[in-house]
């Protein structure tokens, strides 16, 4: 393996580093698996098949009593067939929103027809958990809760264990869409009580994208048969099929599976949820700091930030363009996310993907060479 | 751009040859543009895939009046999103089917709850017209019909051209799933009436497998406003998203965008369909011609088979084994689809993807070795 985190000016592809909410950078090796050919039904994909779901249910310790299914396509691929497969056409879902994330859930029920019902804080406030209770308590329609781990709209983490209980003394099911927290944030079946929850291959897990997956309680796909509204979106009916052959239904892309049995494989290497989220901690906590001594301010508070994309408030100050500002540290080696936020005047980098501290580092120096090009010394916002 | 063709024993990246269905052998600078992480909304990625569509669209010589629309997921995603799209939901598909991708048609729209009428022949029996013309003048519910360019299932070439000539006779929207001949066999908008046609990466443009795309006629796809069922599937809503920042609206499969660029180059490179389809035609015939001289017998007479996969009939000699087979080709480096057909005992070898004759030369010799294992000289079935 080639240790990516030695090089500061650029990665060893020689493209910009990616402080963005994915797709991510990626280790040289994790791309390098994808210079082979596969055949998707034969026996020596089909292992690495079974290998790669396997170990996503032991990330969640889930062995025993959950099982996966892959999906091709995008992270909201997998969120959408969660919400067709487990929410049934005369069940109610109830959706903690706090951002772009959990409107999405609320587009797709719209789409699917399903009832649903919303309860919604601003996007720099956490889900509450006893309007929650109260929420469940009084309607009694409400089968299923949806909350969203780590919300990237403002990189907000929601009080996973908290919303599990609450719904588990109501005896409501549990759906997570932790796209972007999963394997850097820990979730723990054994401890938290939940029916399903969905990530991609791209994200804390350093694949590269075009797959998502579902890590179910066996029970609750079982009980999911014939709800689906989409062939191709089918999780039920996809684990039925890996059941009989081990194989997908649909071409599955076979190079991003490939780089993903090497992203879990480097994942490991790392110490798991344990080793990946103390290096996101660590380049989380020195980005803040180094930006904070730039002059810039948080759009969270410290206690509610997830190691994972931070929003800064956009600086007033006259001289600060942000279209030249993203430019700036794109010349110089570092692409953050282009747009702007609903929420408030603000931008986002992340910490999260192939980036070590070394790379923090070179975006703050990034930062500071941009501002001081502005003639700016010192935000002052 | 390294010349694959000279290698006969295994591909540069030291994998068998893939004489399959798909996901087929790609070049290996194909493989290699899948080397570097680009971030989905930063300008070099988005003009990358405006350069894509826009070639989508020349392929079918449907410049000013069609418009591409690109899809995470395999082929099958592709499918259904046409299908939910362009039919609506007081609409009414005919399906012609001879084969297993029309049957997967028809399960869709199970799943959408769509009308559908179907006209099925055997799965050697090419889309009868006559009986098209008598379906089409007596059921005035029909508003849509779906056919199958080339059915993988056998390998049989279905009559395009006349299928559309007898639906625009009868003013009903034509659907096509190109998906194994698109960038191989002609179709041209000039020539041929339809609405829409879906293919994906990773057949005959020798990309990697992880995302579809439908060519549509303009005025067709506007007309499809608020059709999808699903909001990951729905064209329309994507293609409004590419008009409004040229961007996908959720998460690209980026390192398979990358290759599939390159794809497109080698493509256009090797003289765009006509080259392409040429090479897989010579292909087609030293396949067949070596398989004929070693006893081996097609399903399909010539006419009727397209040069990408081909159909042949299992020998009845007790000294053949197929699971024997298959092993003894892969561990002369060739791969074959591992599965039996239910139109007859058979099976098929693919002659599509980064294949020349050198390539279909090695797998006769792989077919011979291995017959000779067996102690046949001769099949004689």
């Amino acid at each position: 393996m080639i240790d990516d985190s030695k090089n500061t000016v650029s990665s060893p592809s020689g493209d910009p580093w990616l402080l963005t909410p994915g797709p991510l950078t990626t280790s040289l090796s994790v791309k390098q698996a994808m210079l082979h050919d596969y055949g998707s039904r034969d026996a020596s994909f089909i292992d690495l098949n079974a290998r790669i779901l396997e170990r996503l249910v032991a990330i969640i310790h889930g062995e025993g009593s959950y099982v996966s299914v892959p999906l091709q396509g995008s992270g909201t691929f997998a969120v959408e067939a969660m919400i067709g497969n487990f929410v049934p056409a005369d069940g109610k879902l109830l959706i903690l929103i706090n951002g772009a994330y959990g409107q999405r859930i609320a587009k797709i029920c719209d789409y699917y027809r399903r009832s649903y019902r919303v309860q919604e804080s601003a996007e720099d406030v956490p889900v509450d958990c006893a309007q929650l209770d109260a929420t469940l308590g009084a309607d009694h329609d409400i089968s299923h809760v949806v909350v969203v781990h780590c919300e990237t709209t403002s990189g907000i983490l929601n009080p996973i264990a908290e919303v599990a209980q609450v719904a588990a003394r109501h005896a409501r099911s549990l759906l997570i869409d932790s796209m972007s927290a999963f394997g850097a944030l820990p979730l723990d079946a054994r401890e938290i009580e939940f029916d399903a929850v969905v990530a991609s291959s791209n994200k804390c897990l350093e694949g590269a994208p075009g797959m998502g997956f579902c890590v179910a309680r066996e029970s609750a796909l079982v009980a999911a048969e014939g709800n689906s509204p989409s062939l191709v979106l089918d999780l039920y009916d996809q684990w039925r099929a890996l059941q009989r052959n081990r194989q997908w239904r649909f071409t599955p892309p076979t190079h991003v599976l490939l780089a993903f049995d090497q992203a879990l494989n480097e994942f490991e290497a790392e110490g798991g949820v344990a080793g990946r989220g103390r290096r996101y901690r660590e380049n989380c906590d020195l980005l803040i700091d180094g930006m904070r001594a730039l002059g810039f301010k948080t759009l969270l508070p410290d206690e509610l930030q997830a190691p994972i994309i931070i929003t800064f408030h956009m600086p007033t100050n006259p001289l600060f363009d942000f279209a030249a500002f993203y430019d700036g540290l794109k010349e110089r080696g570092y692409v953050i996310y282009p747009g702007k936020l609903t929420v408030a005047d603000s931008f986002r980098m992340g910490c999260i993907g192939r980036l070590h501290r070394r790379q923090i580092q070179g975006a703050l120096d990034a930062v500071a060479g941009t501002l001081s090009q502005f003639g700016i010394e010192r935000i002052e916002s």
